[in-house]
C-alpha cells in the first residue's frame, strides 16, 4: 500500500539520484559498486551537506503575540507551531508577552509546552503564572517532568504546590521522586496504557481508547494479571489488525524487556537500548508496573551520560554550556587542576631527585617532553577505550584480564614501532645538527627509544587498570579522567627515563 | 483511568518508599525537602542500585534448538523470547544449530531478528542461509536495515541477491543507498504510515489499518496532498479518540518538524533531538515524504555520534571494542600516536633551541612537566567545551568571539589562582628541599608561575579556536583531540617558559 503510494515519488526521485543513474545501466543499486569515477561523482553529490537553513519560528511566534487579534484567533495562530519552539519563543517575549500566552493558551497546551522550556529558565516562567494555573499546569504534566519541574522551585514554594494538588498525583510524584538521579525510576513517565490479561480483543480496544484520552505513549499497551503483575506486551499495531474474534492471549509478547525502577541508570541503560523499542516498562520489587522508560527519554539519557563522560575524560567535572558565566566555569574545572598541580608538584620533585642526571647529560633533557607525552598519549587512549567497554558490558573477571593483556600488547606494539622510528631520528638529529659524536648520539636516542617503549607499555596498563579498579571500588570509571591519567604517567616516564639514562649513559659509558 | 488502577500498586508500594514515610509525617513529598538526617537514610537507601541479575536467554534459546521437540513446538518456544535475544543467541550456537533455526522460523520472525545480529557476524550467519531464503528475508528487513546489511557482502553477492529482488524494493534501496553515511537519509526507514489530507476520519482509520498490517510506526500517520507533498503529522492517539463526525484536517499538526534526507547528520540531529518525538520525516527536495527518522533509529544515531567524539578526544582514529584484534586496535591508534611523534620531536628541537639556558639553570628543567601538563590540561578543557558547544547549536561569529573572550578568561582566571599557590609553593621547596638561596629560589618560582599563567591563558585559546576553526574548514571539529591540542600546547609552553627563564634569570639577575 504505502509503496504503491510512495513509487510515482520514486520514479521521479531516482532520476535525480546517481545510484539510479549507475543502476539504470549497469543495474547497480549500491553507489559503491559503481567505477571509481562515478563513485566519485555520487560521492562529491550526496556529500554537498546541503545547510537548510531553519526559519525563525520563535520570532514568528513572539510578532503573534505582539499583534492584537483576537485571543481565540491568536491561540489558533500559535497552536500551529510544535509545542518546542513556542517554548523557544518564550525566551525571546518580554515577561508581559509571556504572561499574555498563558492567558491565551489552555492548560493542556501550556503543559506541553512547559515540558520543553529549558531547566534554567523554567522555574522564572512559571513564576509569572496565577497559583491557580501553576498548579493545574503542573498537574497536567507528564510526571517525571512535573517533579523536574518542582525540584527547581525554592523548597516553601515546592510545598506550598504540592500541598494543594490532589492525592492521588502527590502520591505518584511522592513515588517518582523518591528514586535518586542515578535510578532509572527517575527517568519514567506514569503516562502509559495498561490493561487487564483476562480481556478479550475488544474489550482491549474499548480499554485502550479510554485511556487514550488522558495518556499519550500508547504505540506499546502494558498488560498486567489479576494481581496488577507485569504480564506482557502489546504493540498496538498487532491490536489494530487484530480480528474480534483474535484470541488476545495471541497478540500478547510476553518476551517483552523490562526493568526494576530502582536499577541504576548505568547499569541498564546500555541494556534496554539494544531493545531498540518504544517503550520499556519500569517495575518494583513486587514487579508491577510503575512507569515506562520512552525511547524519547532514552535519547535524553544516553546524551547525558555520554556527555557527562565526554567532559569527564577531558578533566571538567561537569558539561557546560554556552549561557554560563566565567567564575561557574572555573569553580568545575578548578578541582582537577588543583589536583593535577599536586601531582606536577610531585613530578617535578621526582624529576629533582634525578637532577644530578640531568645535569651531566643535559641534552637528554631535550626528549623529556617527547616521552612524558607520548606516556600519557597512549595511557589516555587505553583509558578511553576501557572507559566504553565497561559501560557497554558488565565485563567477567576473565574478560577483564583479557582487555589489560590486549591493551599491554598493544601499547608495546605501539612503543615498538615508535621507538623503531625515534632512535634513528634522534640519533641522527644529535650528530648533525647537535654535532654531537656518534656513539654519544645514539646512547641517548637508544636511552629515548628505550623508555619509549618501557613506558608506552607501562601507561596502557595504568588506563585500563585505574578505571577497572575504580568501577570495582563503585567509584565512576569516567572519573579518571585524561589529565589524570597524563600525570600519573608522566612519573611512570619520568622515572624510566632518567634511570634509564643514569645506569646507561653514566654508569656503563661514564659520560 | 490508568491512574485508578495503578492507585493500589502505590498505596502498598508508598509504605515500602522512603520518600512516602516522610511525606506521611510532614508531608513531604520530596526526598531533598526532609531534615538531614532523614534525607541521610533515604539516600542511603535508594543508591543501593540493586544490581538485579538478567537472565541468561541466550543459552535458554540455545538448548531449545538442541532439544528433539517437533518445530511447531519449538518455534512457539523459542519465539516467546524477544528477536534481540534470539540474535544474541545465535553467536553461542554451532552453524548447525543456526540452520535448523533459520528452518525452524518464518521469514517474518528471521527479518526481525535480523535487524539485531551484530554487524561483524551478520554477513557470515545470512550466508549460511539458501539463497531464497536470504532474498525473501532481506525483502523483508526494514529498508536501511536491508541495505546496513547487503553492504556487508561481498559486492558480486550483492549484485546477485539485489538482482532477484523486486523491481520497487530495489528502488527503495537504490534510494536509500544513495545517501551517504553523513546524510540523514541513509538512517531512514520508508516503513511509515502516508495517509492524503483529502481523507474524513473513517477514511484515515480505514487506511491507517490497511498499512498498518506491513508498516510497524504507526503512532505517527504522516499525512501528504494531492502531489504528495508533506502536509502535517497526525497523532495515532488522537485519531484513535476521534469521532466519525470530527474534521481530520482539525487533527492534523502542521507544524509537525521535518528534515531533508540530504541534510548531514551533524547538521540536523540536535534539532531533531529537541523536538523529542516518535518519528520525523525524510524529505526530498520536491518535499515529499521519503522516509521516516524513528526514536530508535535517533538512540543509535546519538549514541554513535557521541561514542566517535569520545574516542576522538582520546586520540583514537574510531571506536574500539573488546572483540577487536590487536593489529587493528594498533592500525586505530597508530596515526595519532606519529603524528603526536612528529609534534613531538619538533618540541624537542625547540627546547633544543634553549640548551643554554637549561645547562645554566638546570633546577628550572624540574619544572617544565609541570608547566606542559598544566598547560595541556587547560587546553583539552577548553577544547572539550568547544567541541560539545559546536555540536549544540550553530554559533553567530558573535557567540564565537564571546566563547573565545569567555575561555581566556577561563584560563587566565585559573592561571592566577594556580600561579599565586605554585609560586610560594616551589619558593619554599627550592629554598629549603634544593638549598637555593631565597632570592634564586623565588626567581625560578616567579618564572614558574608567570609561564604557568600565560601558557594557560594561550592554551585555552588554543583550544578553543582550533576546533572553531576546524569547524569553519568543515573539517569535524572533534578531530582536534586532546592529545593534539596538549602536543601544539607543550610548545607555548615551553617556548614561554624558557623565554621568561632566559630573559629573566639569565639576562636580568645574571645567574
Amino acid at each position: 500500500m504505502e509503496k504503491k503510494q510512495l513509487d510515482p515519488t520514486q520514479e521521479e526521485l531516482i532520476q535525480t539520484q546517481p545510484a539510479e543513474e549507475a543502476s539504470a545501466g549497469e543495474e547497480k543499486v549500491f553507489p559503491e559498486d559503481m567505477e571509481p569515477q562515478n563513485r566519485m561523482e555520487n560521492g562529491a553529490e550526496s556529500n554537498e551537506d546541503e545547510d537548510i537553513e531553519k526559519p525563525n519560528y520563535e520570532e514568528e511566534i513572539a510578532s503573534i503575540i505582539r499583534g492584537n487579534i483576537s485571543p481565540k484567533v491568536m491561540e489558533e495562530r500559535i497552536m500551529d507551531y510544535h509545542s518546542s519552539d513556542i517554548a523557544d519563543s518564550l525566551d525571546v517575549m518580554n515577561e508581559t508577552e509571556r504572561k499574555r500566552l498563558y492567558r491565551i493558551l489552555d492548560i493542556e497546551d501550556l503543559s506541553d509546552i512547559f515540558e520543553y522550556v529549558d531547566e534554567d529558565r523554567a522555574a522564572k516562567y512559571l513564576m509569572e503564572m496565577d497559583i491557580r494555573k501553576q498548579i493545574s499546569m503542573i498537574s497536567n504534566m507528564d510526571t517525571d517532568k512535573a517533579v523536574d519541574l518542582l525540584r527547581l522551585l525554592s523548597q516553601e514554594r515546592r510545598e506550598i504546590l504540592v500541598g494543594l494538588m490532589d492525592k492521588d498525583l502527590r502520591r505518584e510524584m511522592a513515588m517518582v521522586a523518591s528514586f535518586s538521579e542515578e535510578q532509572i525510576g527517575s527517568r519514567m513517565t506514569t503516562n502509559f496504557i495498561e490493561i487487564k490479561r483476562n480481556l478479550d480483543v475488544r474489550g482491549a480496544m474499548k480499554s485502550l481508547i479510554e485511556q487514550a484520552a488522558e495518556n499519550d505513549n500508547i504505540s506499546t499497551i502494558y498488560v498486567v494479571d489479576e494481581n496488577e503483575v507485569f504480564y506482557g506486551a502489546i504493540n498496538l499495531k498487532d491490536l489494530i489488525i487484530a480480528r474480534q474474534t483474535d484470541r488476545l492471549e495471541d497478540l500478547i509478547i510476553t518476551s517483552y524487556p523490562y526493568v526494576y525502577a530502582k536499577e541504576s541508570i548505568d547499569n541498564c541503560i546500555e541494556w534496554i537500548k539494544d531493545y531498540s523499542e518504544d517503550s520499556i516498562p519500569a517495575l518494583d520489587e513486587e514487579n508491577r508496573v510503575l512507569g515506562v522508560i520512552t525511547s524519547q527519554d532514552l535519547v535524553k539519557v544516553i546524551d547525558e551520560e555520554l556527555g557527562e563522560d565526554y567532559a569527564k575524560l577531558a578533566g571538567l567535572t561537569a558539561e557546560e554550556d554556552l549561557s554560563e558565566t566565567v567564575p561557574t566555569s572555573i569553580k568545575k574545572r578548578m578541582p582537577w587542576l588543583i589536583i593535577l598541580l599536586f601531582l606536577g608538584l610531585f613530578v617535578s620533585t621526582v624529576v629533582g631527585m634525578f637532577e644530578k642526571v640531568v645535569a651531566e647529560v643535559t641534552v637528554a633533557m631535550l626528549f623529556q617532553s617527547l616521552i612524558l607525552d607520548m606516556a600519557g598519549n597512549v595511557g589516555t587512549q587505553s583509558l578511553a577505550v576501557t572507559i566504553r567497554v565497561l559501560m557497554d558490558e558488565n565485563l567477567t573477571l576473565g574478560q577483564k584480564m583479557r582487555l589489560i593483556w590486549k591493551e599491554f600488547r598493544v601499547g608495546s606494539g605501539n612503543g615498538i614501532l615508535l621507538a623503531s622510528f625515534s632512535i634513528p631520528a634522534i640519533g641522527l638529529y644529535l650528530h648533525f645538527a647537535k654535532a654531537e659524536p656518534w656513539l654519544y648520539a645514539f646512547a641517548i636516542s637508544g636511552c629515548v627509544g628505550a623508555a619509549l617503549l618501557i613506558a608506552m607499555a607501562i601507561s596502557s596498563l595504568v588506563g585500563t587498570i585505574i578505571p577497572i579498579v575504580f568501577k570495582k571500588a563503585h567509584i565512576d570509571p569516567a572519573a579518571a579522567s585524561g589529565p589524570l591519567i597524563t600525570t600519573v604517567n608522566d612519573l611512570v616516564a619520568v622515572v624510566t627515563y632518567y634511570s634509564l639514562a643514569w645506569i646507561f649513559l653514566i654508569q656503563m659509558l661514564h659520560y
